[in-house]
Parts: C-alpha cells; sequence; structure tokens
C-alpha cells in the first residue's frame, strides 16, 4: 500500500522468481517474461470501449495513423527502399536517412498488433504485401539493410555507431513477434529468424566484438528468445549488454554516454546520453535480468530509473532536456523551453516501466505510465490523426510557422504538429503503442488481477482457480468514479488489486456499499464474487503543483494538474495580443474546473521596456487581473499557430 | 548624460555625416570609418601599462597566446593544409574543418598588430614565413581555399551553405588590414588585393548572385575599402548585404535565421540566429551605412542591437543561448545551465558595439563592451594564456573531466579550459582582440578626447587645436578610483570626455579640487591644461543584481556585481561535498568586498530526496546558515573540475 518502494536489494533473486510461467509462444502481447511478479495479459483479454478515452485513440489509429504512416512511408520512398534492394536499383534509387528501414518495421508491428486486436483482412493483406517486399530486400545469409553492402555503400557493419543496421534488425524482430503472437508463423517470423541467427553468426562470442550506436536489438533478441524458446537469442542480447559501456564504440563529438557505452549497464546509477537510446537499452537489461536471473542487473536498472525519475524527469514524464544530442540533460537540468521530450523517450520510458512492473509489482512503474501515455504519448498525435508532435516541449515561446500536411518537417520545434518527418521514429511508435495499449491496463497472478491503468473496457483473465471477467465503466480521466463490475469470478479466494496513483490522497473505494479510504500505492480487494461491484473515487480537482527547488529552470512558477493530466496555457485562450509569457498567477486560490478546462486566477503583466534586463530592482510594469483557462496539455496546439505553457510564475 | 539614448531616426542623416575625415591608409587600428561622430586612435597612440588589468592580458598574448595558437596550428596540419596546396598534395594531405584557413589568417592578423605594439622582430619574421606559405597557395586569378576547387574536391563555391570560402577570405583581408596598417604594403597586401578583386569579379552584380553562409567577407571588404580607398570593395560589402535575408541559401536543418537569410538587414528589428554570424553581419552593415552615408541602414542595426541587448543577451554579455545551432535564443530564454556565449560572439558584439559607439557617441555601447570585455572575452584563455573556453556557460552542474593540455578538444561544455579544438576560432579571435586592446580605451573628435574604458596606460591625440597626452592611473575594476592627469594639453579649449558606467549610480568626479555627482552616461570637462588632474570615481562596493521577471530560467536568484565585473560561486571554494547547487543567499544582507573576492550569506540546504521532484508541498531540506566566497566569474574554472553558478537563488 506503500507508494514508495524500498530500495532494491540486489541478492534477494526471490523478487524475480517465477510467479506463474506462461507459455509465451501465442500471447498477443508484446511483452512475455519468463519470471516476474505480474503476468500479462494478451490484447485478445482486454478490450478498451471504443468510446473511452483509450479506446478511442485505438479507434483513431488503426482508422487513420497506421495508414498514414503508410501512405507516407510510400510517398517519400521508404518502402521503396526496400523494393529497390531487391530490384538492384541501389543505391542510386535510395532515399531518407540511414535508419528509414525500421520505420517499415515499426508500421509492420503497428499494423500486426492492430490487426491482432480488430481481425481487419485489409491490414492483413497489407503486411502480406509488406512481408514480401522485406522477404525479397534480404540477402541470402541473413543479412538485411538498404544502406549498406552494395558497390557505391559503405561495407556491413562499417559504421556501428551511426549505422543503424542492428536498430533496424531489432524493430523486425519486433515486428515479427507482433505478427506471430497475433497471426501465427508466416514469411516474416522465417525473415526474422534469419537475421536472428545472422546477428548470433556475425555478432557472437566469436564475432565483432562491439554493439549497435542505437540500442534496440538486445530487448527485441530478449522477445524473440521468448517467442521462439532459442536460449542463443537471449545469450545474444545479453552478450550485447555486458558488451556496452566499456567504450567499443568510436569517440563522438557527443561523448560515450550519448550511446551508453561510457558506464557498463550493471554499474551505471542514472540513464544518461542519448534518451530513447538509454530507455531501449534499460527495458532490454530488464528483460535479460527477469529471464536469467540476474538479481543484480535488475537491482541496476531500478535503481537508474528512480533516479532518472526523480532528477532526470518532467512533470509530463518526458525525458530530455537537450535538442543538440537527444540526451538526459544532468539532474534537475529540465528547462521547460528547451524540453526536448522525445515522443519516442515516452515510449521507451512506457517500455522501461511495463518491464520493471511485470518484474516487481511496484505501482510507481505504473504511476509513471500513466502519466507518461497522457502527457506525452497521447500529446504527440493530433486528433485528426494526420500530424505529430516529435519533441514535446513545455513551453512555446513563439509561435512558429504553420504546419503545411504536405511537407516532411526538418523536426525543428514547433507550435503545430507536422505530418511527417525526415527522421520519422514518432509516428510509428505512437501507432505500435496504440495498438497494443489493453495490455498495460492489466495483469494477473496465479490468484489475482491487478489493475494498473483505468479505461472503460473488458477484462477477462485466467486464474488458477478460473476466470475472472471484469467490466470496467469510467469516464476518467474526464471523472475520477471508476466502477468495476464482476462478471465471472472463480468460486475459490482471489483478490483484485486497484492501483491507487501517487497523487490521489484522499482516494476512496467501495466495496459492497463499504466506503473505505484508500491510500496511494494499491488497494486488494478479496472475495469479490459474480455481479459484486467496486468503486474507485480518485479526487481529479484541479491543484497546483510545485517543483522541486532544484530545478532552476521553473523556480517560482507553479504548474495545474487535475488527476493524471497537466494542463497548460495557450495564447490561443488569451485575449488577442496578450502573450503566455506576460502573465503571473495567485496560487493562494486554487484552481477552480470548468468543463475541459480548469481556470486559474492571475493577472496580466504590462512589461515595462529597459534597456538592460538586469538591475536592482529591475523595472516592472502594471498589473490587470484576471482569470486564465487552462487547457490538457495533450491538447496544446490544435489551433492556428501558437504559444503555451505548463509553468506559471507566481505573483509576488 | 543619459545612459538611455533616443530612438534612432532613420531619416536623420547628420548622425553620421562626418566629424572629422581621418586618413585611414596608415592609422593602426582596425576600424577605420570615413564618418562618424568619434574617430579612433591608433595602437600607436594608446599604450597600456604592462601592470595594469587590460596591459597584463595584452602582455600575455604577445608572450605565451599567440605562439601557443601558431604551434597548435603547426602542430594539427592546418598551416600544412596551406603548405600542401602549393606542393600538390591535397586533397589527400588536408587536415581539419573546412574552415581552417581562416585561423591561419586570424594569426597572422594577430602577429601583425602585435608586431605593430610591440615592434618585436621575431614576430615579424613568422609573419613574413606565414605570408610566403599563403602566397604559394594562391592560385593565379586570385583564388585561394584548400579545401575546394581541386581533383577530389568539390568544386569552388559548390557550397556556399557550409563551404566558409568567403568566410575565409575576410579574415585574410582582415590579416591584411592588419599587416598593412601596422607594417605598410607588402606581399600579404598584393594577395589578398588579388582576393578581394576576384570575389568582386565572381560574386559582383554580374556575378554568383548569392552569399556566405558564414558572414565575415563583408566587414573586411569594407575595411579593405578604407584601406586602399578602393569604392569598388564597399560596393561588394554592400553587395553582399542587400543580399542576404532574401533566401538565395540554400535550405538547412536550423532554418534560414541560422545564417540571417530570413529577413533583409535593413527590415530586420532584433538579431538572431546563429550569434557569430549575426554579430559579424552587423557589425559589417555599420560600416557600409557609415561609409556610404545610409542612415537608414545604420538605424536598423541600432535596433537590432537594442533588442538584442534588452531580451538576448546574458548578464555576461554573453550571446547565444542554443548549443545546437550555436544561435541566439528567442526573447528571454537566456538559460544559465546551457548559455552558450560562444567567445567569438563576445569578439562579435565588441565589433559591432565598437562600431555602433564610433558612429553615434552613445555610451551604452561603450558600456556593453566593458561588460563583454571583463566578462566574456577575459574569461575564455586561463591565466596561463594555454588554454581557452570555447563556450561561457553561467552555471556548471558538474565537474566534467579535466581537460588535458596535449589533446584537441571536441568543445563540448567542461568545466575547465582547453588547449585547443576541432573548431578553434575563439583562440585567435581573442589573440587578435587583446592584441588591439589599446585601441577600444578612447576616441577623438575635432576638439575633444573620449574615455570609454579605464586602464592604466597613456593616450595621445591629435586635435585641430594641437596634441593632447593624458596619463591614466587606476587599479580599476578591482579600485574604482581613475585618476587623469594631462601631460599636455592644446592652448585652445577642448573637452575631456568621461564615460560614466549604467551601474555606476552615485560616481563623483573631482576637477581641480572641486567635487561633483557624475550621473551614469558621460560627463565632460572644458579646458584642462598641462599637468591638471581630473579623478573619476566610480563606486565599486558589490551589489546584488535581479533579473527581469521574463527571464524564466533566473527566476527567484539574484546574481553578484562590482563594477563591471560579474561574480560566480565555485565548488572549489564551497567545503568538501557541498554542491553550488545546494545553497541558497540572503538577499537581504549586502554582499561584502573582500582581497579578491565578495562574501555572501546564505544557507546550505541538506536537500530531503523523494521519489518525484513535484508536488505540493515539495519536500525541502534542512539549512545550515554559512557565508559563501564568491570570485570574478572570469577567473572561474581555474582550479581542478568543478561546479560554479553565477546567479544565486534567493532563500525565501
Amino acid at each position: 500500500m506503500s507508494p514508495t518502494a524500498a530500495r532494491p536489494d540486489p541478492d534477494d533473486t526471490t523478487r524475480i522468481r517465477p510467479m506463474t510461467y506462461v507459455a509465451t509462444q501465442t500471447a498477443p502481447s508484446p511483452v512475455q517474461p519468463r519470471a516476474g511478479r505480474l503476468s500479462p495479459l494478451g490484447l485478445d483479454e482486454v478490450e478498451l470501449a471504443p468510446d473511452g478515452y483509450w479506446g478511442r485513440w485505438q479507434q483513431l489509429n488503426g482508422d487513420v495513423i497506421i495508414e498514414h504512416c503508410r501512405s507516407w512511408m510510400e510517398r517519400v520512398g521508404w518502402i521503396g527502399n526496400l523494393e529497390a534492394a531487391a530490384e538492384g536499383t541501389l543505391p542510386a534509387a535510395r532515399r531518407g536517412r540511414e535508419f528509414t528501414d525500421s520505420d517499415v518495421y515499426k508500421l509492420v508491428e503497428a499494423m500486426s498488433w492492430e490487426h491482432g486486436r480488430s481481425g481487419d483482412p485489409a491490414l492483413d493483406d497489407r503486411i502480406r504485401e509488406l512481408t514480401a517486399i522485406i522477404g525479397r530486400a534480404q540477402e541470402p545469409d541473413g543479412y538485411l539493410n538498404t544502406n549498406f553492402g552494395r558497390p557505391g555503400q559503405a561495407p556491413r557493419y562499417s559504421d556501428l555507431e551511426w549505422g543503424h543496421e542492428l536498430y533496424d534488425y531489432g524493430h523486425l524482430l519486433q515486428a515479427a513477434v507482433a505478427r506471430h503472437r497475433t497471426a501465427g508463423r508466416d514469411e516474416l517470423f522465417d525473415i526474422a529468424t534469419r537475421v536472428a541467427d545472422h546477428v548470433c553468426e556475425v555478432f557472437g562470442p566469436d564475432g565483432i566484438d562491439s554493439v549497435c550506436g542505437h540500442a534496440e536489438i538486445e530487448v527485441a533478441l530478449a522477445e524473440f528468445a521468448r517467442l521462439t524458446g532459442e536460449p542463443r537469442y537471449l545469450d545474444q542480447a545479453r552478450l550485447f549488454i555486458e558488451r556496452r559501456g566499456h567504450g567499443r564504440l568510436g569517440e563522438i563529438e557527443y561523448g560515450p554516454e550519448y550511446f551508453q557505452d561510457d558506464v557498463p549497464v550493471r554499474e551505471a546509477t542514472v540513464l544518461r546520453g542519448h534518451a530513447v537510446r538509454a530507455l531501449y537499452l534499460a527495458a532490454a537489461a530488464v528483460d535479460v535480468a527477469v529471464d536469467t536471473g540476474d538479481a543484480g542487473l535488475l537491482a541496476a536498472v531500478e535503481t537508474q530509473w528512480e533516479n532518472t525519475v526523480a532528477r532526470r524527469t518532467y512533470i509530463t514524464g518526458g525525458m530530455g532536456s537537450h535538442h543538440q544530442d537527444e540526451s538526459f540533460g544532468e539532474d534537475f537540468e529540465l528547462p521547460a523551453d528547451r524540453a526536448y521530450c522525445e515522443t519516442c523517450a515516452g515510449v521507451g520510458s512506457l517500455m522501461l516501466s511495463w518491464r520493471l512492473l511485470l518484474a516487481t509489482g511496484e505501482p510507481r512503474y505504473a504511476d509513471l505510465m500513466e502519466r507518461t501515455l497522457h502527457n506525452v504519448i497521447a500529446t504527440s498525435p493530433g486528433r485528426d490523426g494526420h500530424s505529430f508532435f516529435y519533441a514535446n516541449t513545455l513551453h512555446q515561446r513563439v509561435p512558429g510557422h504553420p504546419s503545411d500536411p504536405d511537407e516532411q518537417s526538418r523536426r525543428a520545434s514547433a507550435s503545430q504538429r507536422s505530418a511527417w518527418f525526415e527522421v520519422s521514429c514518432c509516428p510509428t511508435n505512437v501507432a505500435r503503442t496504440f495498438a497494443t495499449l489493453g495490455c498495460y491496463l492489466a495483469t494477473s497472478t496465479d490468484d489475482g488481477v491487478q489493475l494498473h491503468l483505468y479505461a472503460a473496457g473488458r477484462i477477462r483473465a485466467q486464474l488458477a482457480a478460473g476466470p475472472v471477467e471484469l467490466d470496467v465503466a469510467t469516464a476518467y480521466p474526464a471523472d475520477g468514479r471508476i466502477r468495476v463490475v464482476v462478471g465471472e469470478a472463480p468460486a475459490s479466494d482471489w483478490t483484485l488489486t486497484l492501483r491507487v496513483p501517487q497523487w490521489a490522497e484522499g482516494a476512496r473505494l467501495t466495496v459492497r456499499g463499504e466506503v473505505a479510504d484508500a491510500a496511494p500505492g494499491t488497494v486488494e480487494v478479496r472475495g469479490l464474487g459474480t455481479g459484486d461491484a467496486v468503486v474507485l473515487e480518485l479526487p481529479i480537482a484541479p491543484r497546483f503543483t510545485r517543483p522541486d527547488s532544484r530545478i532552476d529552470a521553473v523556480r517560482g512558477t507553479v504548474a495545474v494538474e487535475a488527476g493524471p493530466l497537466v494542463y497548460c496555457l495557450e495564447s490561443a485562450d488569451l485575449p488577442p495580443g496578450t502573450r503566455v509569457d506576460g502573465i503571473v498567477v495567485d496560487d493562494a486560490v486554487p484552481p477552480r474546473p470548468e468543463p475541459d478546462a480548469v481556470v486559474v486566477r492571475g493577472a496580466v503583466v504590462s512589461a515595462s521596456e529597459g534597456g538592460w534586463p538586469y538591475g536592482d530592482p529591475v523595472a516592472t510594469g502594471s498589473r490587470e487581473p484576471r482569470e486564465f483557462r487552462l487547457g490538457p496539455y495533450s491538447e496544446w496546439g490544435e489551433r492556428a499557430p501558437g504559444t503555451m505553457r505548463v509553468w506559471l510564475p507566481v505573483a509576488g
């Protein structure tokens, strides 16, 4: 029931001893550990109500986002690169950056999960078409990449720092896992197996003694091992993890921490360097730790997560403070206006926290997942499904140019979402995440079901004692009331566990008419029978949140949150000519809820202009009191180009 | 006497009508405008006392810094590139980045000014050697570049965005100006003339209709026109300036504002994009405006300067908030911990302000020059003359690695200076600035001398009425007392003008025993005779300085200044284990001066660790009151790798 977990004990191997053994070959879920406190449910066990918050996103993904990604990749030639490989027209015909193959694979992964969920036969056809194209591009020894190895191209594996060949493979393997778990063995599995075998041969203990500049192959090999039951793939994932951190990669401008080659994974105490690379690597380390019973490695990653969340994470859950190298900043270096918070880092954070939640059962991991899903991952795509933020700033100072729906963006910060990017890792990452959303709602153990995220829908789980079915009705996060009705329950005793978010002081749980306080952490209910209902009421009244005093960039400001949602002020909600940077709020007056909005009291400051902005005192202008309407951060930037801020200066 | 100038009137052409006409061909000073309120003095007219603050720097430059730069450029092959051009071994033998030629030219410029000042014959030999090498590398049609135009290299002018060919020429022309003004016409002048003629031919009105991605040729051509009296060079400089801002350069990731190709110079209202590029361009625009009587262009640059200083400048005078593209940030985007403040931007700012001071006579330009010299330019080099900061951050969060005196740095931020850089524009820029330091102290008009910067030394000027000689005695900035003794004065009336810095409220001037208040701005003294003394007393007691409330990054903090110096707190001055980020100061207790230091009252905060750094309230730790010793910012980083901060959180 405590929101704060005890420090991980690296010698405590019991924490990752299997609670249940799941036959992983067919369960339709992206992560199927061989051990851990909690077992994931499959896509076929969780059904999101199509009109619920996450159900709507999943629907938009199936209806619009996936096809948006496919058509853009056709248009910009990234699918064409694979066709050109078969036709022998590379390198002349090649288009796009060096890692475009990976986005085709992430698209196939997203399509596969979505097909597994919806059964859409048109999607099945698309997958088969793309699989055939990928298959024709593969070389006889398993090698597969459109950017290396041909006359006129650099040799295979000649640029491990930046070449992304193994990174690309990783996304191919994840696509094959998705396809196999949702549709059974097909050609994609065979392609992936040839790739995995090729990697083990070329990079095995007697092979090239190095790693890929962008971690990803590790997490994919670990899952491919789970799919196939082939320990060689797990061994290779472990080998890659152990090799990293010893300076095997070449020197680059950003230093070895950029690709986590500065410190071995099991010795590091915090995530650092390129945020997506760091998070993918940490996720892989959890997989390897869990499947090999390596408690020391698991404890190391838990410590890294803990320090990263306490010191290097934005209030949105966003990670990565530097534009220059897309990296984590130093501790407490969290500038709102230069927040990078790449969407893919949000996906990587979700991957990591989900694996740690399965391994340990600790609710803090689900807390961060919820925050990140609502305020990073759901912020990236526009409500039309045709535009995306790559970076997710917390403070937009200038409106920037309108986004052209027919143009590829160069990814510079902007106050509007872009249709596509030269580096377009984010849209496909959003698509594959949305297609698997249901998987993150709940888990099971031998004798219970655990609800981690709240969304309207139906959950089924097979416990040792028999099947459980739960109907969840809620308008969360718009409303804090979550009603769970037991549709089916085993005859013998079982436990329903509900997460109470860390911010939800004052939550109440009603079971069979009896109301009790539910402190942040988890709350357990035993012995529910068919037809019983449980109601969890989370206090989602808007609140002011203050930053740790060590975060220099937002000293003297407050943010507004309501439930899991971070709010923001947009210039579109201010009178014309008023700047979001020209206001202060009165933090003595609590924020007031309105439909789809929060209202705060404050003032517009008319700054008096001076020639030099430093002095004692500095000239200040007049203040005109008024109220400000704040909307959910995830919905910002949907109107004309404007400005926005999450952290609001306090009057005084 | 007012520190704030009236808004420039673009129709007021009288402001730049010549006050005096200076024969520019031989005066040993880098900038010799054909018009303007004030006339520069030559290196031969201002002598810095070798034991004064700036005299010591100039001495170190002549004794150590210039030779340090030369030996490194020999070692890393940048001089060798020019030799290889003559030997025909390019491109195979080429070393370093595309713009290394420019650093050899900046070295020759620094050597030329230093030779002009000191008369050191060994330096003269070095200049002749390098000139011969450069001359042999020049092609018959005047083209000169080691990175383009040969088989195996890209064609000439095929990459104006990034190729830096015209930028390199600019530094060559500036070197030739320095050499000619200090030693008369020699081979370097002939080389430069061939380059200038080549540029006018290739990029003239009927030539390539574009500009260089890095402004610099403009300011150099304008000065070369002054040296030679050849209006074609001035016309070409003006043509380059008018061409820019219309999107002639190709699209790049950072957008056209990176190289100021977004808005025409005369339409822009603020400096933006790459800071060094923007400042060099603005300096050139002043030269062209002044020499062509273009009051509108001058007014545009004045407005840009004004808005940039009011909204985009650090307290140190540093400019440039972004590491990613080395650019100015948006208005009030001035994060201390990601301050880039490239040393070269400090030099560019000095170039711009000096030209505006000469054109307008307004003391605000000298205010910024003084601030920038003391807190950016004097911060870059270590006191050993063998190490340099490239970026000048205002907040170093982590100590970083010790700097290796035998290694080229990749320029990443660090808490110690580096011996040399892969991109090593800064050391030679410091060297050429230090070699001309005397030129910035004072100016003359027909009937007066104006003192802008205070340093111990002797100043001579030829007025219409006769010669003036002034002896300046001061320990400034360690002491606020400046004593000026008139060694020689004309018989007829003349005026001595002294700048009173904008921060110097309460300054007092003693003339012939009479004491009067001297408000910030300028103060004039008439009719001084030989032997008369004037004493200006500037209040340099340490003071707290507060930032404009719109600078989010330093809200709730104060800085400490004393006279023109910004102070900082270093971990080296804290008890072991205390972090500079773990303190607060009490701004109700005035800072107290101590020898070479300032002491402030405050407390060490023992932060209590929480899992999530946002809440209400956020956990705070205990406070242990104590005093902190602050040293001049320009002297930071001279000890073991440590941490540092300029802006100190206020207790509360």
